[in-house]
């Protein structure tokens, strides 16, 4: 049970607003950079934060995201002339670069200086294996842009999807604080139906103990299902600052190889860009695991939605999946989370143990959200060069030998590293 | 005309609002038994009176009727499984009985006791010929079902359905209570275009008398047009607490046969089911008696609507039927009040005499409003069995023979039964 | 930059609101006469100013335009049957003349006197040359309807047309006194893409000097481009009270014949229809200038569109337009203001010297609403015969020799009359 204060608190990240102020501390995604392939190629609006925007590549090949609307009158800029590194105005040719100066103001008389007076809201971006990252804070404030391990890999190593969501982006944060769910929501009846992973482990104990342990970067979140041998099935996955999901994939022979980071970015406060982000440390990721296609139509939305009822089929509901919404995890946590409502009131809820880490995230961002309200700086911010390290983010899913403590396990296995592992 | 504060009051039936407290003193329709057609079928979704809810019907063939999100976070329950005389939600598998007992919390530690410490809402449901009623009001205040005719009579006898209209539920509730429109909105020119009953007895006199008289139900809405011969044409319909329209149909000949009941069910304020109910006393409805199916579509949507303008054909307008919207009297009725705007401001409206019923009518709901917010019982709630006997709610068309009083016909009419006149 | 309450002021156009006050002081165009062609054809639904009316042709032709929803209990006259100098309303059939007067209220008695206490809103209404005009102020402060030149032609001289725009009204005026975006928006890089004038002479200077000189009719609006050899381009266009553009088309060789005006009429504050009048003086209208059929559809909706973002060719933007959307001119000024937004924000926006005609007609209505406001007489409201004449309303494209003054040439113009010029 949320208080609704806390609730509203959380859940509203447009300009202004607490959350919105904790949100733009951090470099978030903002779009693929497939959406606009090539210098000079048509800009895209681009929605953030309850902010409309527009991104172009210009001529050299920079990314430029800018307020969509023109600076002089409003026209959107969407429309615009992307040509000799800026983007021209359709309505009277004023042309701004991707650091948001005024390159030229045409219709105005030749001696004008108007253009040196007005700055265009601009934000930095970084792009990283496929994705666009824009910072939307105050410039003073600029972080260093994370080292995410897979930050670091050629970029055929590194899968990177995007969709939209019909719902608050906190209720996709809460899914991935939720190792309880793999055992409900992602069950498959039959082989045939099984993905993403081994699903007799998660059906062997359906109510595993939860962790979370508060850490530099958010939570590593601990859950421990019993093996019915003495073994336990050991998943640690993490809560990363402010809105992201690190998680084990690939089960327990895979998921040594890499791991998925699950990022929900506010489009307003009703709707959410998921972006998925799926690495391979030592080889390129494969044809068959580009898994988001086939699920994902035009303009990034889901062929599985909230307005066909994820398409929901009862016979197989009774006999091959626990939803009966098909194999892809993506579409499941969509239907479990977009249901709940627009901004889910959780004034109205019930928790349990099983929502440990729930909660437990969710007092880690109202903290983080009330000491940025005192002037503290919030975790995860990098400024450090040589703290830009994020190895101590382990996900795994590993048997556990019988009395063998998970503390001890994910210990060794930070200091041995994933290969050894 | 009505004050705005007035309107206001009437009009709004949302959780809080007066006029919802009392339309949750009443059994209302919530849905037809064919949606949910058997044992372990398909949820759902049910939306009443603005709240979001999901009927099921459980293994044993028992109706449920459920707050729509789980109580555990929210995901909603019409993507449930329905299996095993419960519903589970598929987010992490807590599953509710008909009654809103939590049976089961899978993924909370075996010992757990969290599933007895939760009370999901839900609803009374009584199913009877075809349709689901429920009771949203307070547990202690429930009350007897109202033992009306059709409601004691084989299924076959009785003809169910229910359609969608696009208005507030007063503005159907009016037209209930409002004879004069007969010899107007329905009127037919030729006798090809003619449905509905006696359309000649309506046109001889389209202004008349129109007498409401308070009952323990409602009213009783005496109408009189002369028949230009001494003789008069009398119709006797009835307002009924709180949404009800008991009318004769089947015209001078039919109606003495059974008659229809219009029920009209907020989905919100903007919003509304009309449910219709016909009966036969001695006799199965014939096939062509079912004279709604044609005219309704999936979701039992209108196939002519306020979108499509109600396909009206100005050409029969001119030439066979006063409004030109076909001769099913449910479609011209919905055109006459869904065209009124999502709510009427009746402080815009002129009423003359022929509005009588319409006026009394209000009259009634307002008093019943006040007075329940003044902690006296509505009128029409049953709670002695004795009383749950509605033979004087009576439906007629009849030719009164010259010098023949209204009163004294009604009253022999009650004292024989129907079969006799 | 204008301040968030004079934005508010400017844009707000509903009953109650000033500026709405103000433009119910004048006539403004309904409808088209195509839409009600024929005596006792079918009413048509007319949104103005945020009011839902309904438009009627009675049997001797005359056109009526009633509030929406009939007096009695506010069914849509919409519906209604438009008969013998008369339109009935479906319900209850009360039947309204062209000027609100109730001539028939059937359902009441015989003898009732209900009729003769209820008027019906009603508006008087004006058609001239295709277009029906209407007036929406109080009654007793009707003006005479002005005696534009094309108000004085033959029909088949002028050519009206009107395109639905989902933007505020205020957008629309505003690219009417905005000679400089003629240079931009509506630029031409190949012959075979040009239309609409002379581009040569937009691109030879694209900041015109701007003069806005402040009239009894609005503003005439002079811009003048450099010719580069001591010649100059002059145009001379005019804002008209309260919401219209009269501007010169056809190029230097054919503004001699006629001009245009563009006015735009608030369908509510975020929708506005734009009347498109063009007329010749001393011949009919021929085929090829009936430009705008091609690009409107159903219900005066353009097939290019907010929301199929115009269907803009970002390779014919590259090479044949500045804009990339085709070559009409209406649909460039769509593009541009609809994407401003719904209401755009003005105090976000950066003016110029190019926007001096703009900030001035924004001041000349800031002034005549404030000035209402304190019980003044708006301009251009024409109430003595005498006066009603505007002849000085001219629109003028021309090249003007070395050393000429625009002003010196404008007098000349008007004094010798279009034909000598």
């Amino acid at each position: 049970m949320l208080p609704k204060e806390e609730n509203q608190l959380l859940t509203r990240t447009g300009p202004g607003t607490p959350m919105g102020q904790l949100m733009r501390c951090y470099w978030l995604p903002a779009l693929l950079s497939e959406e606009i392939p090539s210098p000079d190629c048509p800009p895209v609006q681009v929605r953030l934060l309850g902010q409309e925007l527009v991104a172009f590549r210009n001529t050299e090949g920079r990314v430029g995201l800018l307020d969509e609307r023109c600076s002089h009158r409003g026209t959107s800029l969407f429309y615009g002339r992307n040509e000799e590194c800026g983007l021209r105005c359709i309505y009277h040719g004023w042309k701004y670069d991707v650091d948001g100066n005024v390159l030229d103001t045409p219709a105005e008389p030749y001696n004008s200086t108007l253009k040196d007076k007005v700055h265009h809201p601009a934000y930095p971006t970084r792009e990283v294996a496929g994705v666009v990252f824009a910072y939307l804070g105050p410039k003073d404030k600029i972080p260093l842009f994370p080292k995410y391990e897979w930050t670091l890999l050629p970029k055929d190593q590194v899968y990177v999807s995007k969709v939209f969501q019909e719902c608050n982006y906190l209720q996709g944060v809460e899914g991935e604080c939720d190792s309880a769910h793999l055992s409900y929501l992602h069950r498959a009846f039959t082989k045939a139906s099984t993905t993403g992973g081994d699903p007799n482990l998660y059906r062997q104990d359906g109510a595993p103990s939860v962790q979370p342990v508060p850490m530099d970067f958010g939570l590593r979140m601990i859950s421990l299902r019993d093996g019915g041998d003495g073994t336990g099935y050991l998943r640690v996955s993490n809560f990363v600052m402010p809105n992201q999901g690190f998680v084990p994939t690939g089960g327990i022979k895979g998921n040594k190889e890499g791991y998925s980071i699950h990022t929900y970015v506010p489009v307003d406060d009703t709707h959410v860009w998921r972006y998925m982000i799926s690495f391979r440390r030592n080889r390129a990721i494969r044809e068959d695991e580009r898994i988001y296609q086939k699920e994902i139509g035009p303009g990034y939305r889901k062929i599985r939605n909230l307005q066909n009822h994820f398409l929901q089929d009862r016979e197989q509901q009774r006999k091959e999946t626990f939803i009966g919404i098909g194999t892809n995890f993506m579409v499941h946590d969509a239907c479990a989370t977009e249901s709940m409502g627009p901004i889910f009131d959780r004034s109205r809820e019930t928790l349990g143990k099983s929502d440990t880490a729930v909660i437990a995230m969710r007092r880690y961002l109202l903290k983080a959200v009330k000491n940025l309200q005192d002037g503290k700086e919030p975790p995860h911010i990098v400024t450090d060069p040589q703290k830009n390290d994020f190895r101590h983010i382990v996900c795994l899913a590993h048997i556990l030998e019988a009395k063998t403590s998970p503390e001890g396990y994910i210990e060794e296995y930070i200091s041995q590293g994933p290969q050894a592992a």
